[in-house]
């Protein structure tokens, strides 16, 4: 594996919350997303999540508090913690986790994405 | 643990080589480190180790070709890979490994750093 530009990646796609696998490190994945809107309310049982900015602001809400993430800011979701990501203009973020996990976690919708597509 | 925005946490300290863990998701750490001039070569047994330059350009050096990373881009060095980054200016970067790895790896030299430092 070469290295990897990431505004060339996100030139690749224009799809939201459908994670793109770029990258991988042991059995942990590096993917980008591009956000927009409500995703749903779900939580992953078994790993946390680290949710990096690259351009815009998203917003993850937990149950008690909503975190504000801007570009250059970064966030890990504790396994097991109900979240709702969203953001209200589209926003670049990468998702650090172990392979394997689902968007969605412990919910199936029509946001449920396929899983280990690489770009 | 809450948000982590890497511009305050890179005005925390100006040594350069010396990673300071910023977030843990699961047993992995996101280092934080400034680097300028040459490090030495080393590799890690047991683990791939993940670089993203967030600001300035950085090389590493592998046996037979040199990555040049800019801003917005990463790499992901597999295990048992000797390898030598380098900076001719400051470069600012995030490391993504397993919580334990120490900096020069297989090697031990002036450059090796305290492990586990939060900042």
């Amino acid at each position: 594996m070469g290295k990897v530009n990431f505004i060339r990646k996100f030139s690749m796609f224009t799809d939201h919350w459908s994670p793109k696998v770029i990258a991988q490190m042991n059995d942990y994945q590096f993917k980008l997303v591009k956000i927009k809107g409500d995703f749903i309310w779900h939580n992953h049982s078994d790993t946390d999540e680290a949710f990096i900015v690259l351009e815009g602001t998203m917003f993850i809400e937990l149950e008690n508090e909503t975190i504000e993430l801007n570009e250059g800011e970064m966030y890990v979701v504790l396994k097991g913690t109900d979240h709702k990501p969203y953001a209200i203009d589209e926003c670049k973020i990468m998702l650090v986790e172990p392979k394997g996990v689902i968007n969605t976690g412990n919910k199936t919708s029509e946001l449920t994405s396929s899983n280990d597509v690489w770009i």
